[in-house]
C-alpha cells in the first residue's frame, strides 16, 4: 500500500460526491471543522444529511441522499471498527435511517482513500460506480441489473478487479420494495429503514471499490500500545468467547426463557418449538467461523443444512434477530427454513427482521380473518409453516401478489389492508420491531419508542437490563429507565463515529474511554483526548438525528408503540402481567434528555451541543 | 510451469492410481504399448476398466472402479481437446458407462502430470483427495460432506489452492441416487450413467487437483502450424458462429419442428409451448459467454432470469438436452423453471436428461391412473407444470418420497412400481433416452440401441441424418443405417482418445484427418500417422466397451427400444406414422460390425481389432 500524503491525522481526508444525474463526480477535503465536531462515520452522515436533504423530499426521489461512511479507526489494526454506516431518509418510514454493517467494504472504502461517499440524483438507467482510489467511472448495470446479489457479485468483480469490495442490491431493491437491503459482497447487510430501495430508485447496482492507501496513524507507538490492550480485553472477556464459539446464537433460546424473543406477533404465547434454539442445536449447524476486517471474534458463522428439503444449502447462520424474525415470531422452528429464506433474503436483498414481522403480521390477519385466500392467492397461512415463510420471503423480494403489499411494510400494508389490520402492526414510526419485547426491557422498549429511525435495537441496547452492564437494573421497573435509554443511546453513537461495532461496545469489551484514545492516537486531534467529548459528540449526533425527523413534523405522537405492547399484558413468565407504560417512561426519557414535552430538543439543548444551527432550521431559534 | 523431464512424447506418462481402502497411491509410469495400441482417453479408461473390474462387480461396491482420463492434446494449444472422460460399471445400467465434461479440470489433471486417475477401494468415511503435482493426500470431507457442490467448492479451494479444479459430488451423489452426475468447479457435469453414486459409494467428495507442468509436444512447430489452421477452419465454419452464438440453444425450436425433441414423454402429440423456444427467446436470457479450457467456441452461455418466481438467478443456460428433458418432454414451456431447475441439478449433481425422462414417466403413470396422490406424497403430477418439475428435482436429488423411486432410474423404478409402468419408462438398457426420436432419425436409434452404455446421443451422433455430413441421408429410410452408425461411433470414439470435444466433430470442423495429425505431432508416435489407425482405435474402444458389457451379460436382447418407439406411430409431422424398425437396423448393424447374430464381437473381428485378449476372456477365443 502507499501512504496517502494528502490526508491529515488519522482521516483519509476525503470526501467522493457521486452525482448520478450528471454522471459527475467530485472530491472534496474534508472539513477539519466537521472533523472536530462530528468525528467520523454516523457523526458526518447526519450531517451531511441533515444540510443537504431538506423537508419533504420524496425519500424514493432523486433529491434524497444516500451517504456512505467510513470513520477514522476504519482500515487500521484496531479491532471491530471497520464497519460502515449508510444514512438515508428512509422510504419505509419518510423518516430518519441510519443502517450499519460490517465485512470488509468499509475498510476498502478507506483503502481508497474515503470518508464518505455521498450520492445523489438519479442515474435514468442502471449504473454501477468504480471506484478504484481517485478513479471513478460509471458504468452500464444492464448486464447485472436483475441479478440476485451473489450472481452480481461474481460479474462485477469480472468487470473490475477480483480483489474489489462492493455494497449493491438485489431484485427486491431494484423493486422498491420498502423493506430492502444494501447487501455487501460478503453478504453482510445494511438492511433497516429500505436503504436497498433508495438505491434502487437511483438506478445504482451497485458501488464497487478497490483502495491502495494506509490510514495514517497519528501516534503509531501508542496506537500499536492500545490495539495491544484491546486484544488483551478481548481475551479476558467472557462475551469473548461466547461471540467466538456461537455468535450471536449463543442466546437465542436464553433470550425465549427471559421472555424476550416475542413469540407469534408479539402474543408472547408459549412457543413449544424454543427448544430447538438451544446453543446445542445451533452450534451442530456451525461449519465456519468469519470474521469482519479486523476482528478477532470472528463472531459470523456459516450454516450446512443436510436434512429435510433444503438439505445441502451452506450460507451465513441466521443471526439472533434472524432466528426469531423467521422463527419464533411465526411460531416456526425449522432451522434448515430459516437458514434457506435467511440466504433468500441476502439473495434478494431484504431486511430479515421486516420481512418476517411483515409475515407473522400476515398471519395473524388471516388467523382472525382479516384476509383470507383471495388476499394471499391461495396461500393458507399458517402459524409454523416453513413452506409459507419461503414462498412469502420470495414474493416479498419479488413483488409478486400480497409480497407486493407485505414488502410496503407493515404500517403501509395496515393502511393498505385496512379493517382493523393496523391492530396487529408490529412497528414504531413503520419500522417493524425487532427480537425484544418492550413489555419485558423497559428501556429496550423506550429505545425502540425514541428512536429517530424507528424500533431498532441497534440505536441503542439496553445493556443494563440484559447484561447488567455497567450496573444492574430491573428490566421491569420504570424509574430512572429515561436516563439509562440516554447513556445507551449516546453511547453507540458516539462509539459509532470510529465505526466500531456494537457488540464489543454492549458487552463492555470496550468502552468510549478506549474509543477516546483510539480516536486521539489516529488523529492527534486533542479534544478526542478526553472521553466525556465522545460522549458530548454521542449525544450531539442523536440530537441532531432528532432535530432531522422534528424538521419533517415527528414529536411525540410518533414516539410511540403498538397498541398490543401498551395494552395486551404479557401471558408467560418471567414478564407475564406486564405491560409497556409509555407515557411515564417516555416523560422520564424526554426529561433525561432535556427535550420539551412534545419529544423536541430545546433550542438550550442544541445550543448547549453546538447545533444552533439545527436550532435555527427547526425554527425555534 | 516446469517442463516435465520424465514424460516422454506428449504424454505426461503417469498413471495416478488411488486406493481409498488403504489412503494409499502409486504413481505409474504410463505403458508405451498401451499408448499406442490405445492412445489416451476413453482407449485408456475402457482397457484399465476391463483388465480389472471383473464380471459381476456389484457398481456400488469398493471393487468398481472410477477410472478418469485426459489425453495426449490436453492441456496444450490445440482448441476443443481438454475434455475429460469417466469411466465406470454403472449402478444405473449394470453395464458399462463412459461420461464426458469439460471445463478445465481435464487440462488441470494434466497439468499435474497425470494422463489417468484411477480411483478403487472404498473409504470409511468421508474424504477428498488432493492432487498437487505428485503430492497426494487423503483429506476429511466431513465438513463439506453433505454441501451442494457450488458450497463444496468453496470450502475446497480454501483448504487447498484458490487455482485448484476439481471434480465432485452433490447431495444426490452422496445419497446414491443412481441418475447421479460427476461435476466439476465450473458446474461442467460428467452426468450420464450415475458416476456420482460411484463416487459417493466409495465415500469420494472430490478430487481437488493442482499442477505445474506443460504437456511436452514432439514437435512444436508442426503442432502451433496445426492449431493455426484448425482455428482457421473453425472460423471458416458456419456451426463455428452458431455455436458461439448461441451453443445448443440455437437448434431448439429447429428440432422440434424437425421430429426431434420428442414431447410429452415421447408420446409426440404437438407442444403448443414449443415457439417459447426459439433462438430469439433463447438469445435474450444471455448475458456471458464461457469456454472450455482452451476452445473458441465458448459455446456454454449464461443465463439471467428477470421474471416470474425464479428472477434474481443467474446460472449456466439449460443445453438443447436439458430444454427438452425439463421442457418438451414435460410438456413444459416455462423457460425460468427450465434454468432454475438446471441449476439445482447442477448443485445437487444430478443429471438433467435422466432426471426430466424420470419426471416424465412418473407424470405418464399419474396421467394414466397407475399412480396416484398416494405415491405422489399429494403432489398432482401435470404435464408442463413448472413447479412439479422443480420439487420432483429437488425430491429426486435428496431421495424424498417418490423421488427416492424416481432417482433409481425409469428402468428399476418400473420395476418397484409394477402395473405395467414399464410402458412408459423410456430407455435402453436401464439409460434414459435423450433429445431425439429414434423414429425420426433411424441411425440416430440405431446409435441408442447398441450403445454400450444405453441410450446416448453422445456415443454416436448421426450428423448424417441430423447436418447431412459428411454426405445426405434420409433419416427415415433403414438402409445404410447399419453402416453409419457404425461410422459415427468409431470416429467418436477414436476422437475421444485425445480428448476431442464432440461439438466441432459432428459439424465436421475437425476430422479423424485432423485428429491424426495433431496426435503424430504432439506425441511422435508413427503408427498415429495414418489416420486410418486412429479409426481403427476407434473401433478397438467401440469393441472391448462392447465386450465388456457382453461379459456382463448383454446381448441383442438388451439392444432394444421401449415398446412406445417400436409400436407406436409418431403422431406429428414431419415424421408422423414412423416406428423404429429394430430387427431389421440391428441385422444390418451388426452385419456392418462384423458382429454375430447375437450382438457379440466375433473371434476374427477381435483378433482383427488386436483383441484376441478380450475374446478369450469372452470365452470365445
Amino acid at each position: 500500500m502507499n501512504g496517502n500524503s494528502g490526508s491529515w491525522f488519522g482521516y483519509m481526508g476525503q470526501v467522493l460526491r457521486i452525482d448520478l444525474t450528471h454522471y459527475r463526480y467530485s472530491v472534496e477535503p474534508l472539513n477539519k471543522d466537521l472533523a472536530e465536531k462530528f468525528v467520523g462515520g454516523r457523526g458526518f452522515g447526519i450531517k451531511y444529511l441533515f444540510d443537504e436533504v431538506p423537508k419533504g423530499v420524496n425519500p424514493l426521489s432523486p433529491n434524497n441522499k444516500l451517504v456512505f461512511t467510513t470513520g477514522p479507526l476504519n482500515g487500521t489494526k484496531v479491532q471491530s471498527a471497520s464497519r460502515w454506516i449508510a444514512q438515508f431518509k428512509s422510504p419505509l418510514t419518510n423518516a430518519y435511517c441510519r443502517s450499519v454493517a460490517g465485512g470488509f467494504f468499509g475498510a476498502e472504502v478507506k483503502f481508497a482513500g474515503y470518508d464518505a461517499i455521498i450520492v445523489e440524483g438519479c442515474s435514468e438507467k442502471p449504473v454501477y460506480v468504480w471506484i478504484n482510489d481517485e478513479k471513478v467511472e460509471f458504468r452500464d448495470a444492464a448486464c447485472v441489473w436483475g441479478m440476485a446479489t451473489l450472481a452480481a457479485k461474481e460479474f462485477l468483480l469480472d468487470e473490475t478487479d477480483k480483489r474489489a469490495r462492493m455494497v449493491m442490491i438485489g431484485p427486491a431493491g431494484e423493486r422498491l420494495v420498502k423493506i430492502s437491503a444494501l447487501v455487501t459482497d460478503d453478504m453482510r447487510t445494511a438492511a433497516r429503514g429500505g436503504g436497498g430501495a433508495v438505491m434502487g430508485s437511483k438506478n445504482l447496482k451497485a458501488i464497487v471499490v478497490k483502495g491502495s492507501k494506509k490510514p495514517v496513524i497519528y501516534d503509531e507507538k501508542a496506537f500499536d500500545e492500545l490495539v495491544k490492550e484491546q486484544i488483551e480485553a478481548y481475551r479476558q472477556s467472557p462475551a469473548f468467547e461466547h461471540f467466538r464459539s456461537l455468535g450471536t446464537d449463543g442466546i437465542v433460546y436464553l433470550f425465549y426463557t427471559l421472555g424476550n424473543f416475542p413469540t407469534y406477533n408479539f402474543k408472547q404465547i408459549p412457543f413449544e418449538g424454543a427448544y430447538r434454539f438451544t446453543p446445542e442445536v445451533l452450534a451442530s449447524y456451525i461449519v465456519k467461523h468469519n470474521g469482519c476486517y479486523s476482528c478477532m471474534i470472528r463472531c459470523w458463522k456459516t450454516f450446512k443444512l443436510t436434512k429435510g428439503p433444503y438439505a445441502g444449502v451452506v450460507w451465513d447462520f441466521p443471526e439472533y434477530e434472524t432466528h426469531w424474525s423467521y422463527g419464533g415470531v411465526l411460531g416456526n422452528c425449522n432451522i434448515e427454513a430459516i437458514t434457506y429464506a435467511n440466504m433468500l433474503s441476502d439473495l434478494y436483498g431484504l431486511d430479515t427482521i421486516s420481512t418476517g414481522v411483515a409475515i407473522a403480521f400476515a398471519t395473524e390477519l388471516y388467523e382472525k380473518g382479516i384476509i383470507g385466500k383471495s388476499e394471499t392467492d391461495g396461500l393458507e397461512l399458517k402459524w409454523g409453516d416453513p413452506e409459507i415463510l419461503v414462498e412469502l420471503v420470495r414474493r416479498i423480494a419479488l413483488r409478486i401478489g400480497i409480497g407486493s403489499i407485505l414488502g410496503e411494510g407493515v404500517k403501509r400494508a395496515a393502511e393498505i389492508i385496512g379493517r382493523g389490520a393496523e391492530k396487529y402492526a408490529i412497528h414504531v414510526k413503520g419500522l417493524e420491531l425487532p427480537a425484544y419485547d418492550p413489555r419485558s426491557l423497559k428501556a429496550q422498549g423506550l429505545n425502540f419508542a425514541t428512536s429517530p429511525i424507528g424500533a431498532s435495537h441497534c440505536i441503542g441496547w439496553s445493556k443494563f437490563e440484559i447484561l447488567g452492564l455497567p450496573r444492574k437494573v430491573d428490566p421491569f421497573a420504570t424509574e430512572g429507565k429515561g436516563e439509562i435509554t440516554k447513556y445507551v443511546q449516546d453511547e453507540t453513537a458516539a462509539a459509532e463515529t470510529a465505526v466500531f461495532c456494537t457488540f464489543p461496545l454492549t458487552n463492555e469489551m470496550i468502552t468510549i474511554d478506549v474509543c477516546s484514545k483510539f480516536l486521539y492516537s489516529a488523529t492527534g486531534i486533542d479534544r478526542f483526548k478526553d472521553p466525556r467529548y465522545l460522549w458530548l459528540v454521542g449525544e450531539r449526533i442523536f440530537n441532531l438525528e432528532k432535530v432531522f425527523i422534528a424538521r419533517e413534523g415527528f414529536d411525540i405522537s410518533q414516539d410511540t408503540m403498538p397498541e398490543r405492547i401498551l395494552k395486551e399484558p404479557v401471558p408467560r413468565e418471567p414478564s407475564k402481567g406486564q405491560v409497556f407504560e409509555l407515557d411515564m417512561l417516555l416523560k422520564d426519557y424526554y426529561k433525561a434528555r432535556g427535550w420539551n414535552e412534545r419529544g423536541i430538543p430545546t433550542k438550550e439543548k442544541l445550543e448547549e451541543l453546538g447545533l444552533a444551527e439545527a436550532a435555527k432550521e427547526l425554527g425555534i431559534a
